[in-house]
């Protein structure tokens, strides 16, 4: 397991093998579940390593390669992988940054047409769910939600550029169906002990608006009877819907 | 711009800096933007690199780091991410191994109902769509489909444990509206000039089967009325419906 510092400019890469942490042999069961994992990527800041697998920690060797005509940019997968919440001084959560979840992992969809919902719908249309991609790594191997867990969930409206049938639907070459048009809303969910000792199940729930872009910048933690009481009451797996999200299901560990 | 190539075991970890390439000075404008390509993340494999922003290739230096205390395990993400298509002998495509695609950048969803399809949605009944990671990483800078691009296209039934309502929603605490069931059906389309030479686009379609798990374990290509066509006549983007994906869309350089 290794974590490594990159300092680069236009005419130098400086590598430093900063440390070198050991621990007991251990094969990834996939390679899909490893690919997103931070145990086993690059990262270009330290950071504590949660795995319980570590049996020593062992810093080897500083390594510094030098060379004045390489030109190189080197970013981190592990960096862009690993979603740290920022949160404002007065606790509001502020929005991801890049749009980053949109590379996430997809965990499911669904469509709640306004044409359908009395033009009201609660979430206005199509929702898409997204997990970080750490907590994704940790899904599959125990079925289980860390703590830590993020969820995002974007939301479009339906697609009816030249207007839609009476039950919201359209008329396309794929059939008729609901189909994608502007993004809509965004929210999160967060499940922490820490932030949240006090939230059912420790899920504290934000959402950075229902409209068009662009979202909110930053987002004030719902009330629990907001979000948290009815994905307590309704939702299959730890406040997650999991009985909508097949991926889920399929990947759980048997 | 690097490539590594590691060999591993238990007690021993050897790196080589293999090759050390080197382009024209260039910062990534994201990082999301990088965190998917080939370019600039660690390979199992050495390959070649079809940037055209390199301008010179250098062998730097060839290091090798020995440790024989270190036990290691380092997967790379490059290799999870780059996916190569498998053929059989005489040509079908295999079903790609540990359901990979469901890890790749979601690209959009759209609900066909069979109850607002006369039964027989041409796809039934959600689709969700993903792009291979590194076509993506291309698409992102490039705002075009790479050869070799790999796009798949993954149904589920529409959820109706208790029943549905006549036009085939059902009413979750969510609001009325089209869930997902189980998977349900397979496709896989590629864009490749050499295996395609013919095909519209150079565009080739495969169809794993429309039915419940498992799929089948290879396709054959379908023929160009079968797929193609419509693709080609309806798509508004080099055979890819962009208009029902927003991420597209929005990820387009402008």
């Amino acid at each position: 397991m290794f974590s490594m510092h990159y300092t680069m400019n236009h005419r130098y890469w400086t590598m430093l093998i900063a440390v070198c942490r050991v621990r007991e042999p251990s094969r990834p069961t996939s390679i899909h579940e490893d690919a997103r994992s931070t145990e086993n990527t690059m990262s270009l800041h330290l950071k504590p390593d949660q795995s319980k697998s570590i049996a020593t920690l062992a810093p080897l060797a500083a390594l510094v390669v030098f060379a004045g005509l390489a030109t190189a940019s080197w970013p981190s997968a592990a960096q862009d992988e690993t979603y740290t919440p920022e949160f404002t001084a007065d606790k509001q959560l502020k929005l991801p940054h890049g749009k980053i979840w949109r590379e996430w992992p997809f965990v499911g969809s669904l469509v709640t047409p306004n044409s359908l919902n009395d033009g009201e719908a609660p979430f206005p249309e199509h929702h898409v769910v997204y997990i970080d991609p750490v907590s994704w790594a940790h899904y599959k191997k125990t079925g289980t939600f860390r703590d830590g867990t993020v969820l995002a969930k974007e939301l479009t409206l339906v697609r009816a550029p030249d207007g839609a049938n009476e039950n919201g639907s359209t008329d396309e070459v794929s059939g008729t169906g609901y189909f994608m048009g502007e993004y809509s809303g965004f929210e999160i969910t967060i499940k922490s002990k820490e932030l949240y000792p006090d939230e059912p199940g420790n899920w504290a729930y934000y959402t950075f608006g229902h409209h068009l872009e662009p979202y909110s910048g930053t987002a004030a933690k719902q009330p629990a009877e907001a979000c948290n009481a009815c994905h307590e009451a309704s939702a299959a797996e730890d406040f997650v819907f999991s009985q909508f999200y097949p991926v889920l299901r399929a990947t759980k560990p048997k």
